[in-house]
C-alpha cells in the first residue's frame, strides 16, 4: 500500500481526489492538507466521507513540505496555479513523486509560461521534466515520471479526439475550432459574485474570449503532435450544471469528399483511426453512428466519450467529447497517472 | 383595438403569445384554440393568467377556420411544423391577415422545403407571397404583408449578428460556422422522455448533427443577403435552462490584420457596420469590449444581445448573440411584426 | 412624477425595485445608490436594464442621506439589517418618506428586536412610528405613513394564508407550524461559499434552525392578529432555484370535523372567510379545489397564490402558498406600499 | 455467484439496479427485462454502461416469468405498481426469491390495499409471506424472507427516523407531521408533461394532499412499532434536483422541558436513543449538532443523515432526514436486503 497526500483537498479536485483515493485497493491516503480547514477533520469538513472506514483518522493539516514528505510518497497537488510549484520544489528534493493538477507545469517552454500566464516560471528547470499526464498519449513517459503535470479539463475534451487524427494527416492542422462547455465547477470552490447559484442558474455564457489560459497546453501538445506550431481557436461557455465538459471540435479533413464513396471511404478512415488509438483504451468510449456524446452519460466516471461527423454540405469534420471535468478532466486522470506509475492496474479505484 | 386570435395557444410559444396579447395597449385578445384544452378558461389551463382582468372571459374553443374568421382580424399560428398552412389558407380567403410561428412559410422555395422537411409543400403558391418576419432586415415588407413567416429562434440568433457584417462586404461567405446553445423549451411542450427533467437537468447534448432543419431559412437569408448561395455549419445543443439562445459564431474577415493598425481599423468598420445597422433598433443591444452576452440578460425582453472579439492569433471574428428563445426567437418578434403591421409603436406591448 | 431614490440598489432586491420604478407609468426614479458601485451607470452594472429610456442618465452614487434628500421625496432602502436604520433617521429629518425593506423596523418592541438580533436597536423610538408594510392588512396605516417597514418574504407567506383564519377564530393560535422552501435569491448577492452554485444546486437543505430570525416579525403580527402571543414553529430550507417561496403551513381548526357534513361546513366557512378577506385584492389568487400552488405561477408577479385542503384522517387544515420571495416577498410589496402611499392605483407598475 | 435478474430494467430504479449489480462483488447479472427495449442491448440503452465488462453480453428480453426463472435465483421486480404482483407469483412458484421495488407487497391488509390503491390485491395471499425490506428494522425477516417487499422513499426518509422514538415512548404517535420535499426521479421515467424540464425547473410545488398512497405503508409501520393505530400528516413536495429526499418530521416529546436542565436531559435520551438504534449501522448517519441533512451529501450513496433539534419555544422535536429517493429509497435498500438475504457482508456492492 502506498503512501499519499492531496495537498489542497478541500477544493472540488481536491475533494474528488480524496473520494478516489479512500475507495482506492492499493492505495493508503496518510495526509490531506488545507489551510483554512487545518486541524479539522476530513468528516467534518464533508460530511459525505464519514461514513468510509478509511476517513476515520484523517485530520487536514497545514501545508508544510517537510511534514508532508515524512508522510507520503506521492503526492497531489490540488493547488490553485502559480502555488503549486512553491511545494513541488521541496517535495521533489525530498524524494516523493509529484503529480500535480494546477497548470504550473504543462508548459515545456518558461516563454509561453510567461506569455499566457503574465509572470516568469518560478521553477523553469522543472518544465522539461516534467511529464504531461495524459495517459492515452504519454503513458510510457508517465511510467518513469518524478513530476507529472496532469492536463486541465479543457485540454483534455480537446487533446483527445484530435491527436490521433493529425498524427494521421486525416485533417489539416490549420483552421482548428474547438468550442467548449462547461459545468460551473470547473471554476472551483471560490466564493465570487460570478459563481453564486443565482448569477449562473438560468444563464448560458461565454467568457475569456479569444485567449483563454488553457490554449498554451492545448497548443503545445497538437503542435508537438504534427512537430510544427498549430494554432487553434477556443470559446469556453459557462452552462448551469454542476460537472461535465462537452467540447464541439470543427476540423478540415485533408482530403476533399465530394461524393458518397469519397466519403464512406473516408468515414473508414476516420473510425480506423480511431479505433486503432482507442479500440483498447479503458476510459475512451467511441460512439457508434447513431449517438451523440451527453455529459451526463459520463459524469461520476472517468470515461471520455467521443463522437463525430462529416457533413458532406461544408467539407468538414465535426467531433464531439463528452467528460467530467473533475475525473477525466482533473482528479480522475491524476489517479489513472498514478496507476500507471506504480504499475498499479490503470483501471483500479475507477470503476 | 384590433382583435386577434391565437391559434395553438397551448404550447410555449402560443402561453407566450397570450401573455403579451393580453397586456398589449393596443389589441383585444378576442380567440384563443387549443385541440387539447378546448372548452377550458385561459385560467384554468395557465393559473398564472387568472387575475388579470382582460383574461376573464378567455375559453379555449376547437380550432375552426370559419369561427376563427368571424372573430379576428389578425391571426396567430403557433402550431406545430406541416400544420399551420391548413390554417393559413382558409384563414387568408377570409380576410385575415396571418402571423406563422411554424416554419411552413419561411422558405421561398417549394424545393428547399421539400429536401429539409421531407415532404412537399401543401400551399406552395403562397411561399412567393409570405414576407419572412424578421423586421430588422424586412420592415418595410412586413408593413404590406398579409401572410408574416415569423422566423425560428436559432436563425434569429444567428441571421442578426451575420448579415449586416455580410451586406457590408466585411467576412467572406464562406465557412462560416453556427454553434447554438438552445434552452429547453425550444423543444416545445411534448410529452417526450428527452424533454424530461430528469433527462435534460445535469445534462449537455448536442442534436440534429450536422443537418438541422433550420439550416433552410437561415442559408436562404444570408444567401440573399449576398445575392449568392451560402452554405454553413450549424450545430445545435441542448442546455439546462428553460429559456435562451447563446450563439457563437466563427467567421472570416475579407482582410487580414496581421498588425495592430490592421486589426484596429478592421475593428472600427465592424462597430461602424452594426451600428449603422442596429444603432437605432430598440430590440438589439450592441454590447461593448468589456462585455459578452449572457442569456439572463436577456430572458423576458424581447433583446437580441451581440457582442464580438477579433482574434489576431487565428485571424477570425468570433461573435456572440443572446436572446431569449420564446421573445425575440419566436412569440416577442411575432408581436413585434404584429406592431409593424398595424402601425402600432414597434415597443408597443415589449417592455 | 414624484422622485424615488433607491438606497442600496445593486442587491437583489435592489436591482428588482430599480426595475419596477423604472417601468411604472407614475414616478421617477431620480437616483441609485452603492457603495462598491459608485460612479457606474445603471447599464454597466445591469446590462438588461441598458434600453429603457429612463436608465440612460442614472448613474450609481455613495449613499449619503444629504444627497438623497436632495434628489428625492420617497426613499427606498434596500440594505442589509442595521444598516438601513443609520439612513432612516437623517432622511425622515429631512422630510423624505422612507421605504424600508431591511428587518431595522419591522419589530414594534426594542426587546424583541435585541433577543432576535443579538444587539440594541440603533432608533428605537422610530419602532413605534413605523407602520409594518403589508397592505391586505394595513393598508390604511400606510397610506398615512412616513416610514414603511416592508416585510420579509417568509413573513408575507405566512401572515398573508393565517392572519384571516385566525381573526375568523377559524384555528387555534397554538401550535402553528409553517414549512418553508425558498429560492436561493432569498440569500442576497452575497460571496459566500454557501451559495455558490456547485453547493446549491442539486442540494435540498434546511437551515436557521429552529429559531429564525424572521419569527420574530411573524409572532408580532400573529400575536397582534388575536390579540394574545402566538408562538409557532417555522423550518426555513433552501431549493436551488432563483426565485419563489412555497410555504405549507399546518393548522389545527377550532371546530372538529368528524364527519361529511361538518367538514362540509367548516370548508365553507373557510373558504367565506378567504373570499372576505381576498376576494377583491388584486394581489391574492385562492385557488380552487381543484390546484395546488405552484412558484412557477407566481415567478415575476407580485401575485401570492393560497391553497387550503382539510384532511378528515388528522383533523388538520393544510394551508399552502406560494410568491415570489423578490416581489410579493420584498420589492414589489414595497412598491404596492408606495403605490397607497401616494394615491396611485395600487397595482400602478405591478402588471 | 448467484444468479440475478432484474424485471423492469428499464425504469429509473431498474438503471440503478443494474448499476449496482454490475459492480457488485458477489453476484452475475443474468437477465434484464424491458417490455420495451426488448431486443436491445445494455449499452444501447444505457450507454453509460458500455465499458462495463459485465455489460458487455446483456441484451433485454421480453418479461415471460418461464425465461427469468431459467435464469436467475433472485429476481428484483421494478415495475409499476399493480403489474409486480403479476410476476412475484409465477417466479415464486418456480423457486425465486423476490425483490420487489414497487408498492405491491408492503401492506399486510388487503383492506388498506383496497383504500389507497383502489382495487383489489390481486394476491392477497402473498401480503403476509412478505417481508418490509427495511434492514434496520427487518433484519431478521429478511435473511429468511422468500418475498421481500422494498419499502417506498418516501416511507424510508420517515420511518427510520420515528420508529426508534416511538418504540422508546419518547415521542407521542398522535400528531406526527412529516413534510418531504422530492427530486423528480422519484416520479419514474414516465412521458408526462408535468415532469417535463420546463415544468419542474425554477418550480416549487407540492402535490398528492392529504392522502398520499405512501400513507398506507407508513402508518403501517409505524402502528406496528407502538401496536396501535398511527395516523400522521404527509405532505410531498416536487422539487427541482435530479434525485434525494428531504423530510422535515415536527414531533411532540412525551415530557415537556420547560427548563434547561429537562431539555438537556431529554436531549441526552434522544441522543441515546439514536446511538442504540443507529450507531453501528452501516448506512445511517447520525449528525451532531452543528450539522444540518443536505440532500447533496447522500446522492449516490445508501446513506441516510438524520439530525434533530428541540425547539423550547414550542416544546416541539424537529427531526430531520436525506436520502438518495433511488438508493436508500429504492435500489440501494433493495440490494442491501439482497446482501441479507444471501449472507454477503451488508455493504458489499454500496461503497
Amino acid at each position: 500500500m502506498k503512501k499519499i497526500a492531496v495537498v489542497g483537498a478541500s477544493g472540488y479536485s481536491g475533494e474528488e481526489l480524496v473520494g478516489l483515493l479512500l475507495s482506492h485497493p492499493e492505495v493508503d491516503l496518510a495526509a490531506i492538507t488545507s489551510r483554512q480547514n487545518a486541524g479539522r477533520t476530513l468528516a467534518q469538513v464533508f460530511p459525505k466521507f464519514g461514513h468510509q472506514r478509511k476517513a476515520k483518522n484523517l485530520r487536514f493539516t497545514e501545508p508544510r513540505p517537510e511534514w508532508i514528505a515524512q508522510e507520503a510518497e506521492i503526492v497531489f497537488l490540488a493547488l490553485p496555479h502559480g502555488i503549486a510549484s512553491e511545494f513541488a520544489v521541496p517535495l521533489l528534493d525530498r524524494g516523493c513523486k509529484i503529480i500535480d493538477l494546477s497548470a504550473d507545469f504543462r508548459l515545456r517552454s518558461a516563454a509561453a509560461y510567461l506569455e499566457f500566464y503574465g509572470h516568469e516560471h518560478p521553477a523553469p528547470d522543472l518544465l522539461l521534466k516534467a511529464v504531461y499526464g495524459l495517459p492515452e498519449i504519454y503513458r510510457r513517459e508517465i511510467q518513469k515520471a518524478s513530476l507529472i503535470a496532469s492536463p486541465g479539463c479543457y485540454p483534455t475534451s480537446i487533446l483527445l479526439p484530435v491527436i490521433p487524427l493529425l498524427k494521421s494527416l486525416l485533417i489539416k492542422p490549420t483552421g482548428i475550432i474547438a468550442d467548449s462547455l462547461s459545468g460551473v465547477s470547473g471554476a472551483g470552490r471560490k466564493a465570487e459574485l460570478d459563481y453564486l447559484f443565482v448569477e449562473c442558474n438560468e444563464s448560458i455564457r461565454p467568457y475569456g474570449i479569444p485567449k483563454h489560459r488553457h490554449l498554451s497546453e492545448i497548443e503545445q501538445e497538437l503542435s508537438l503532435a504534427v512537430s510544427a506550431p498549430v494554432t487553434i481557436q477556443f470559446t469556453p461557455h459557462l452552462i448551469p450544471v454542476n460537472r461535465g465538459i462537452l467540447t464541439t471540435l470543427y476540423l478540415a479533413p485533408e482530403k476533399h469528399f465530394s461524393d458518397a464513396a469519397m466519403m464512406h471511404e473516408l468515414a473508414e478512415q476516420i473510425s480506423n483511426c480511431y479505433q486503432a488509438a482507442y479500440g483498447n483504451e479503458p476510459f475512451v468510449r467511441l460512439l457508434d453512428e447513431k449517438s451523440l456524446p451527453d455529459t451526463k452519460n459520463v459524469v461520476g466516471t472517468n470515461m471520455i466519450e467521443i463522437a463525430w461527423r462529416l457533413d458532406p454540405r461544408t467539407g468538414r469534420l465535426v467531433v464531439m467529447s463528452a467528460e467530467d471535468n473533475l475525473l477525466k478532466g482533473a482528479s480522475g486522470q491524476a489517479v489513472q497517472s498514478m496507476n500507471i506509475l506504480c504499475g498499479y492496474p490503470e483501471t483500479a479505484g475507477l470503476q
